[in-house]
């Protein structure tokens, strides 16, 4: 019997994702935090550990961890749906709405790979020359193919800025289907006026068809896989219909419990990647033959005339980035690391260049 | 906007899985382990926390743990398949493969509410009178529909008994698509002669479109949510296109390559649970009214006149059993549980029959 001939068609032509494993000195490809839990915040979870059941499966609706997270987010707890990741809330909504699911480019790559697995159309729309949606295009679109879903990263990975709040609305009062805002990076970000926290949050109760995921990847619990999703309590009644029983870990729950309820540790490493970002911004933009994109999340993208050249000479050095050549041509992207980490690229970057 | 008018017509008439928390003395329904880790093994499992680095992602592909695990079902790295708990092995395959998706019933309900989340039909067969396979009504079943999956829980749930060797590999060699038998509970089945072990693995390589599945959920570890998947390497590979990267999280493979390393102590606990059921069958057995069936699984099916008052009556003394009358007439499964559990267990029920 002949395996691939009983598998989909829309799989068979699928390839495996490769996260690659990269042996580096310096890590910033991942847009992970740089810093690991506090000693003392590892005390707390190791302590957490010893009255913890093994053995028994996790709260299959995560309460207690549902209910910290209304409260950080001021909402109802009815509100908010966790996933193994953003990715399996993505997958979620997929399985939920279906396609066809619509999203500018570039962006994170998972919206055109989960939807390809689950067998749905793609429509990809190009962002304007400021990387920020063009919305003329966008409503066309949208009105051409329908779509169930649209996905709008804001702060966009890989390009790093916010797209304007006025043309995200544009989008959710005119689509059809529904709008899902992911805020990876919003803990980052600085261009929403009041607003700078919150994010489109505080907008939900105003747009019915909007989604927004946050999680807990970049804030320094990337180990965790925890994505979440705030929504109607509508919305989340619907997700939630397609959501494995037990899809968070009895460990996740509790580590996430355990950190999010003290005083929030993650707020002061946020503003020493904000504040790094900011220097690496100006010294990768001084070096001769860079340009620098301006950034409101915990990476920079950035330009060059041979970008496969300068990526596998930072490697040498040690230092591993992302080369999006293929995605952005001519664009590399770096994440911010601890103090002498960004030092130590910059000062790599410049030998290289030079 | 009516958001219900979005939700893909599968999905509408779904409603959402409802893992009932019900408060109890004595936990006997959800077929777990009754031990919890040692505490030679706690101490393993929080020493081996300070090592890790919580702010990075995951290894996506887990590979020390299925190095491990490949070792332990003597198996290649290649043939493993690490899931969020089965569920999402089964959600993969189905992905992967698509519908029909064929199981006998009664039999592991997730099955079929994953088939269906998926949009898939769901083709089930009665099981014979002794709760084996019905061989005739399966292949006729098998010839009409072309399931391009076919789920075989063997031991099986809620039944209890292994189904017999010869009718699965009847239905492996005649099916026209994937055959998956999912050995959740096969660590305490001895009816497989000397194969007992094992199960179907040493089968695996003459049997090319067969899936095995394993779990550490009954053997100890149901808050880590691992499914093992093992097959084919050429199975592996098609089915791993639909796996998002990062779905095992650090603290679960962590914990359980340092458990599943060393000497391996769940077996001792196996052993317990099994010794355990040979003596609730025949103590429920001996109840007036009561017929009980015999188990190769962690659990025991028994059958009474009026299951819904025994099922109430039991949880009023702190006990709580599952209640499988609309499944199959008549029947309440009780988990092996601890000795001292299963004698508080036989104590209720004889009084309550009485």
């Amino acid at each position: 019997m002949e395996i691939r001939s009983l598998v989909l068609r829309s799989v068979k032509a699928l390839s495996a994702y490769e996260a690659k494993n990269i042996p580096c000195r310096i890590k910033l490809d991942a847009n992970e935090s740089p810093y690991n839990l506090s000693s003392e915040d590892m005390d707390i979870v190791r302590n957490s550990l010893s009255s913890l059941e093994f053995n028994r499966y996790p709260d299959p609706q995560a309460r207690k961890l549902r209910a910290v997270l209304a409260r950080r987010y001021k909402v109802k707890q009815s509100q908010i749906l966790l996933g193994n990741g953003s990715d399996e809330l993505i997958s979620m909504l997929i399985a939920c709405f279906g396609g066809p699911v619509l999203y500018p480019v570039p962006t994170f790559s998972m919206y055109g790979i989960i939807a390809k697995a689950a067998g749905r159309r793609q429509v990809e729309v190009k962002l304007d020359n400021d990387f920020d949606i063009d919305t003329g295009r966008m409503l066309a679109d949208i009105k051409r193919v329908n779509p169930k879903l649209v996905f709008l990263s804001s702060p966009n990975n890989p390009t790093g800025n916010c797209f304007s709040s006025e043309r995200v609305l544009g989008i959710a009062k005119t689509a059809p289907g529904v709008v899902v805002v992911d805020e990876a990076y919003q803990p980052f970000a600085r261009s929403l006026g009041s607003n700078v926290r919150r994010g489109f949050l505080p907008l939900l109760k105003d747009y019915r068809n909007m989604v927004i995921l946050r999680t807990l990847s970049k804030v320094g619990l990337a180990s965790l896989r925890l994505g979440i999703m705030i929504a109607s309590e509508e919305i989340i009644a619907e997700v939630n219909k397609v959501r494995l029983p037990f899809n968070i870990n009895t460990l996740s729950q509790e580590v996430a419990i355990k950190l999010l309820s003290g005083k929030d540790s993650s707020a002061k490493a946020v503003k020493l990647i904000v504040k790094e970002r900011e220097r690496m911004f100006e010294e990768i933009a001084e070096v001769d033959g860079v340009v620098a994109f301006p950034s409101d999340a915990n990476f920079i993208l950035f330009k060059l005339e041979d970008p496969n050249m300068v990526y596998n000479r930072l490697l040498k050095k040690g230092i591993l980035v992302r080369n999006l050549d293929k995605v952005i041509k001519g664009c590399l992207r770096v994440t911010v690391g601890t103090p002498q980490e960004n030092s130590a690229f910059i000062e790599a970057l410049r030998m290289v260049m030079k």
